[in-house]
């Protein structure tokens, strides 16, 4: 099966390592806690301080967003609608949770495959 | 081909059907102007003032944004991530324009097909 | 909205043009009748003879099947699984029908836009 | 993160619980050779023997095929071009391989989550 990649796999390596999984690894932000069956919205970054390439053969092409086993939503990225220099990709997702949540992003990039944000818990309040 | 539906089909209709396509139809949100190779976000959000059902066997499935012949992007929506009642979906895009644009949404229901918004006309500035 | 190429838009024009349209145009290959409620099979081909490119800045990213509004299926196609020869794409679509059908394919080119296939009727014998 | 499941998981289990697993489990098809260039054709099946629910609250959304980190295709399904019966559901990918191939298959189940295939190993033969 595909290897999922994420930053902590690389935390120990040299700073060169570091950077590629920084670049490649998406960070799920939101609040910490969402109001039962009200929108609730979450973004998705790839990346916390490195920029990704953005060319033909080396890009993002979609980013996913889960919760546990339950997919939200998936954005599909076509690369020539940015320019050609690197980005930190932002992507948003909407929901209506009905119970606490464990969200986590993939996404996939072209060159490098496919990668994992940490898991996020959301609780909700009534 | 599948026909695409939008708003002023039935703009003629009683205030039933009104309901009907304005329930369907996508529009595009965004500012009037862009500044050249700088990130610009576009919403879009479904009905001016209707919410759409949202059960399985009648949801959104995926919104496109296009600028004239080129896609800019896509959002898978799934349906179980809403609560069942209606809902005015509301998808976000991202692109760094280097030419003026002319953007315009298609969003497929799984009950009534394929819609399209009215066009929307972005000027570059420089 | 996206223009919707096709082949006979370009049929009066010279060799070059036609060829042009040829290896953009989707082609829906199926039998004449189906059985209702059996698996019924559609292979979509990108033109009749002439192969398109698949570089990474000009390729088909996906293609879809419809029966008048209702979206049957849609596959994603990755440039980089096929050589960098230009070829002639083939997908295959399964159904199963419960009234005859008109089915039309989309294919998008990130280089010339969207393509759609003649409508093609299918019967039901039961 | 998004387990992901697969037969061999519950191959232990007692025979009611077997045939969920086989109903979810995708399986590879194709020949264990390949010619380099050469077009390549994988069928993945869903389930071995037992055939999975397909309505609109229980189905399968989508199936990727994978090669190591390389997504070779997705393929979107539409539950409503089926019959309501339960099913077992195929489909095809195509590819030019370069290099001997370790394929394997995603399924995404709308109640029941992602599901993996066993790795299927392609030699090439020049």
């Amino acid at each position: 099966m595909p290897r999922i990649f994420t930053y902590s796999d690389f935390a120990d390596k040299n700073a060169l390592v570091k950077t590629y999984a920084d670049k490649h690894t998406p960070v799920v932000l939101c609040n910490d806690t969402a109001v039962r069956n009200e929108l609730f919205s979450v973004k998705v970054r790839i990346g916390t301080d490195a920029k990704h390439p953005n060319i033909s053969v080396h890009h993002f092409e979609y980013i996913q967003l889960w919760n546990l086993e339950t997919l939200v939503g998936e954005v599909r990225l076509e690369q020539n609608n940015y320019t050609k220099e690197p980005i930190q990709i932002e992507v948003d997702f909407y929901l209506k949770p009905t119970l606490s949540m464990r969200l986590m992003a993939l996404a996939y990039c072209n060159k490098h495959g496919l990668w994992r944000s940490e898991e996020r818990f959301v609780k909700i309040k009534d």
